[in-house]
């Protein structure tokens, strides 16, 4: 059968796609076989010019299209179990394809989430990567977002505002010029924004100890307030105990970033997490042994009411915008 | 929490999403809850100007879109489980999103097949409809398409060609010319490009007694010569046993369409299955209860040389192309 479609699978993904249930990638489906767990489903497309530039490389586009799932699989609390691809191409050359390919399997590999299956289809559109991830979680046990409870610690992995600050560094902006000759400060917020670091080593801790938690992916404060309104509940942050990076912290501390931009910028991908207080040094235990770093940033309240973000002075904080959204 | 991506999924999305698995579409991921089947897993996208036209309603697309995914649970002998979507949009006007997530809607409740969460992303690009539907059997039941053997019938469901037809009729072509002022005609041509027909009721049937099969998508003989390839077999086809409408009968009768673009066309989302021989009786009076067309078209043959098509003096026909390809 000579078709370019079949060749280009044949070629990048079928080396991929070495895990029993994708059938080798010839066939139309793929097998997630039976076991006594749940499955976690989670979906996420990223398209050029809106999750990413079209500067950016095969490989970190990749790397991010992958990721960006497992992190959603890492804050439900599941262990990845595979994804299936759908690709939405311009032209397919050689030249983009192999990088890409590449890095995908090997962040497969990383992550033990294989490549089962996918489509690959021609677009006039911008290039586009939609994948369906699926992680096990024991039965009854996903972690969600709808359980956080008064009292809870608000709780975050890693650092905030990052790839915030990398997105600008890419186009060029503040914070590039601010950073003049650092070359390792861009790269670090560069590489924030192009390749997420998905906690997947928290899954256990959030299982065990956490009552909701989500991922960071469209700013810190909006997403905070999608959980309080999943649960009922509202939360108070302080703002100065949201953990920077060290270059993060610079450029705040500067003025050429503010606070608000930090927490409303989006791409974190970071745990997001409440922990009531008496699971709290069990969790941080926990999240110590899986070598993730994990901060209180706040405490959920009642009521119904936005969170809301307070200065070292207890004064509440009017934020632009909260997050990220596409319409 | 304001933000109309989220006011979007609220309005149009959440009646649907009424399967518990869901979790109301408010979590960043679904749960298909733990069983004994094996789950099947098929990914197929949709993009305006490839997959459908830019004039084509909203209903037809979302229906379109979600049947071509059960096409191929159907022909992998699977139950529907549930489905999730990625929806690239340029924007969310109302008088669109409508149409479209009522017929989603309405066709996740036909075929038991529920919406258990996705991603909405704007795009400067051609509307793009991604969609991951999931389907169960029984563990190791999964009907592939690497198992047809020598003397195997070569098996398909409904009718060839009218897709490829009602394209043609939609874009104004030779077809719609032909056809003059029967508009009956051209209704069932079109319908049958836009909304295809997903044999689901053949599931069992094919489970129960076909050695492998697929789905044809991209055109009958190009998808044999893929089941042929993967089953490292050939096949001969009689061109006057490809099942045709009566109006399909009546264009190729006219000259209007050859049989080559009948059989090559695409978008048919019928059933291509391998039976044995000494199971035929059982698989076609299953078929018959469950009220689909099934007819032999030919056999599978040795050797792994393309399927051939051969007209009534048993000549092999030439075919200018086996079937779409994207690139």
């Amino acid at each position: 059968m000579a078709s370019a479609e079949h060749d280009l699978i044949a070629r990048y993904f079928q080396p991929l796609a070495s895990d029993a249930g994708a059938l080798g990638l010839i066939d139309d489906a793929a097998v997630l076989a039976a076991s006594g767990d749940d499955l976690v489903v989670t979906v996420d497309a990223v398209v050029e010019g809106v999750h990413f530039l079209a500067t950016d490389p095969p490989e970190t586009l990749a790397r991010k299209a992958l990721r960006v799932n497992l992190s959603d699989l890492a804050a439900k609390g599941a262990t990845p179990a595979g994804f299936v691809l759908t690709l939405a191409l311009r032209q397919a050359g050689d030249d983009w394809l192999a990088p890409f390919a590449r890095a995908l399997g090997e962040d497969a590999a990383t992550f033990n989430c294989p490549l089962l299956g996918g489509d690959t289809v021609s677009t006039p559109g911008p290039l586009t990567v939609s994948i369906t991830a699926f992680g096990r979680v024991a039965p009854g046990t996903i972690v969600r977002r709808d359980r956080a409870q008064e009292g809870d610690r608000v709780v975050v992995s890693g650092s905030i505002g990052d790839a915030a600050l990398g997105l600008d560094v890419l186009k060029g902006g503040k914070a590039a010029a601010a950073l003049g000759d650092d070359a390792s400060g861009r790269d670090y917020l560069a590489g924030r924004y192009r390749v997420p670091q998905p906690r997947l080593a928290l899954a256990k801790a959030l299982r065990d100890h956490a009552h909701a938690a989500m991922d960071v992916s469209d700013g810190l404060i909006g997403d905070l307030a999608k959980l309080c309104a999943a649960s009922g509940v509202s939360a108070r942050i302080e703002a100065a105990a949201v953990p920077l990076s060290p270059v993060a912290a610079r450029l705040l501390a500067n003025g050429v970033a503010g606070i608000g931009t930090l927490v409303s910028g989006g791409d974190d991908y970071e745990v997001l997490a409440t922990v009531p207080e008496n699971r709290w040094a069990a969790f941080e235990a926990a999240a110590r042994e899986a070598g993730v770093a994990v901060t209180t940033i706040g405490r959920i309240t009642a009521g119904g009411a936005p969170p809301v973000l307070v200065d070292s002075r207890g004064q509440a904080m009017v934020l632009q915008r909260l997050s990220y959204s596409h319409f």
